[in-house]
């Protein structure tokens, strides 16, 4: 705990991976590419999915369990989904170890246990329940059909980095089925924006909300909605998608439904999530080279209180000042810790609090008793106040409101002061490498392009953005015209 | 939905699998073994969760999460453990699909993507977790570690049925370390505790609290604590079980601690988990053969309101007037739905909450309008009653305890006329097959006289029950010396 960072300047990929560790958010496991989420970084992603699934609910959805496994007839029946997704999944071909009798002590697979149809563990589960689906749907009243389900998925990845990119993680995943196309988009559109307004007002991270480009869409979907974030050192992170899937999935699996005129039509379907990946874009936009700065919306303890004392007499004076303060923030919703480890000493307590990102500290020693006084110290800006106790409490509640503004208004103009417009490929790949960040630029709208573009520079198209305007230009690579601007960046 | 259940006493395993089907609790899905758990039986386990989870933290558990996957190596490191597990487990060997060269537009497992290692999908978690807090535990300073994991598990039972015994289940699981046995021993105590108030005052059901014979013991435990409950067939159902490991997992994993003395000692464990199985003992618990009855500590809906009218007109008034009591209701922390469907007739809707054990239903037509009352129908008695509005809110807030209370209470005299002493093998063969339930008797305390028992009537040793009296007398089936009493049934 005690050595220092590696700061965000020396090398912000080992700043990130040391910070989620020493943090004690995330470590890697003995599984490749699969993480162990630690108690104090669980406790974060508690906190986003139950506001998350508050508003899911609030939305009209309904929370389920599907299967963790697909078979491969299944897997295999949306045809752009199984080719998006063969690549990098676990398959279990067995149902049972037996011991080896080649090695005493040792397990092997049962050969006499192999499985007739390999199953997929799901790294996403629109073909189980689309199977499912099909049992549940007949008629336009068995319509709109708001499904949330709260799993663990699996994608093979090659190259994993905890949060970010990891061999399983967790994530919510929506499921819907609509009698009309229109209804399906408003519900795609929904969703994303459900996102943006969780990202932004609880996560402190603007976002904006874009299409894909063919290309980047989700296998499967005939539109992706996204939201995209900017991480601090310029690059661009997906922080949630919300899918359009057209009649794909319907098609695939044959599910129909009577119209109120009495015919049969495939029913329209979306699907959305986010995941454990918001983890990461959590700590990469706020936090500093003195560790997690957590937005008080998602801290899992908003203050922590820290005695300083010498006797057992003055540390009972102080436990009942605390044991006050503390049932008043309560009162206000405000979650509090006093820390009176007797293990640990102040200086100990105060960097550890000050690593894993807790909004405020509070201080309390022998004078400030005769004072009448705490020092309160807010993590965001590394800065420190004494503070009557009297006021204190009417002093902590403004601060939550005002760090959280601080924090989503500083990612705000970072991100805003990061969006470059660009005329030519020069400039593109210019600004690209001395300023990163997002960069809009006009596009002839071919995947060859694109395609040309991310070889020669790495970025690619991360959204083209929901809003502003159409404006015809020239195509920054090829020169033929372009009916827009649309966002490029390096991403995670 | 329109048709009748199969009744309990024509086939209680039939009326048991139709119910969870047509309350819309769980299906079978298209993976051998696994279930989908429908949004009515998802709501249920969501209420028993945030339940179970408040009390965990309550009593210092801090959730975490660790991978799905256990590499095989690891699997085996505790050999009991790795045993009793081995012949029902999900491998996974490969990690990628490949367009099937023999068959056009089918998928293959990749031969070249073999993993080096198998991967067994978690049927528990000792070993990936105990491998972990390897790297957790240093000194006396990081005991106890106290965390619990909501998890999926696969186990590859060939005789699944649904929430009772699937291949894939969801679940917790909470891993404790401590430094002397005596503490560990207390933690599995506490949680087996935990366990029994729980099913107690939140299922309704309730439970006698006992430890495992060692053959009935989890499998890399040095004593397994139970809570065991009585179905209306009289068959027994495990509902939670809690480990005291010893310190196998520590030795297994070479988890060693510093402690105040400064020597090096493994540390002591405990594992204590219940599952979506609880499910299975709330439905046959409680259920009769109009449907589910559901307590209402656990009720998605606690009150449903139906209208009853035949112009637009009335449904206005009606309507105004449900207003005012979801408000009142929802002041009283009662949940309430208001059925409004346009689409169901309110017969079709009195069945269906019927069918779904809606505690309270609340009908409201033209009549009741004018003589200011409403029609209130009881789900677990199957009795109405009308009631004035003045006098609604007080009535239907006793009520909730009423229900719960008698449920509690009709199982607890269902159970306790269903132990029955008996003192030699022709009598537990006889109560066993005529009335069924717990059987007391004095059992020599070896496996063989165990294994014979249960060869003879399928009936097991359910617990040695922690309450009552350690009595000498003669085992019912060899006639040698017992130094006491302990329960035999035929079990879920």
């Amino acid at each position: 705990m005690s050595k220092k960072l590696t700061t965000r300047a020396e090398d912000y990929s080992k700043w990130y991976n040391e910070l989620v560790v020493k943090a004690d958010l995330a470590e890697n496991s003995a599984v490749r590419g699969c993480m162990v989420i630690k108690p104090y970084g669980y406790a974060i992603w508690e906190k986003m999915q139950a506001e998350l699934d508050r508003m899911f609910k609030e939305t009209g959805h309904q929370n389920a369990y599907f299967p963790l496994f697909v078979p491969k007839s299944l897997f295999e029946a949306e045809e752009k989904n199984a080719e998006g997704f063969a690549k990098e999944c676990a398959v279990v071909t067995h149902y049972r170890l037996q011991n080896d009798p080649d090695n005493e002590g040792k397990l092997r697979v049962d050969p006499e246990a192999k499985l007739e149809e390999e199953l997929v563990v799901r790294p996403t589960s629109e073909a189980i329940i689309w199977n499912t689906y099909k049992g549940w749907i007949q008629s336009y009243r068995d319509l709109p059909l708001l499904i949330n389900q709260w799993a663990n998925v699996v994608r093979w990845e090659m190259r994993t980095r905890l949060f970010l990119r990891t061999a399983e993680f967790l994530w919510q995943e929506g499921h819907t089925a609509h009698e009309t196309k229109a209804e399906a988009i408003t519900e795609a559109e929904t969703m994303n924006n459900v996102y943006a307004t969780f990202v932004e007002n609880f996560m402190a991270i603007p976002v904006i909300q874009g299409l894909k480009s063919e290309s980047e869409r989700f296998a499967g979907a005939d539109e992706t909605y996204c939201i995209e974030a900017l991480m601090q050192d310029g690059k661009a992170l997906q922080a949630g998608t919300s899918h359009f899937l057209g009649q794909n999935f319907a098609k695939a699996f044959d599910v129909k439904f009577t119209n109120k005129e009495g015919k049969q039509d495939h029913v329209w379907a979306t699907s959305w999530g986010v995941s454990t990946r918001l983890m990461g874009a959590l700590i990469m936009t706020h936090s500093d080279d003195q560790g997690l700065v957590l937005p008080p919306n998602l801290a899992p303890n908003q203050v922590v209180i820290v005695p300083i004392y010498k006797t057992d007499e003055q540390l009972d004076q102080i436990t009942e000042v605390v044991n006050g303060i503390m049932k008043d923030l309560r009162a206000k919703q405000i979650t509090v810790k006093f820390d009176n480890r007797t293990t640990h000493r102040p200086g100990a307590k105060f960097a550890q609090h000050e690593l894993q990102g807790v909004p405020l500290r509070i201080a309390i020693g022998a004078r400030d008793l005769e004072n009448e006084t705490v020092e309160l110290a807010r993590r965001d800006t590394l800065t420190k106040e004494t503070v009557s106790l009297d006021s204190l409490i009417e002093k902590v509640e403004g601060l939550m409101v005002e760090i959280q503004d601080s924090l989503f208004n500083k990612a705000l103009d970072f991100r805003n002061s990061h969006i470059t417009e660009v005329e030519n490929f020069d400039e593109f790949k210019s600004v690209l490498e001395e300023k990163g960040g997002f960069i809009s630029a006009h596009w002839d709208g071919t995947i060859e392009t694109e395609d040309k573009i991310k070889e020669i520079t790495k970025a690619t198209i991360r959204c083209l953005p929901l809003e502003g305007e159409m404006v015809d230009g020239i195509c920054v690579y090829s020169g033929k015209p372009s009916k827009r601007r649309v966002l490029f960046a390096k991403a995670y």
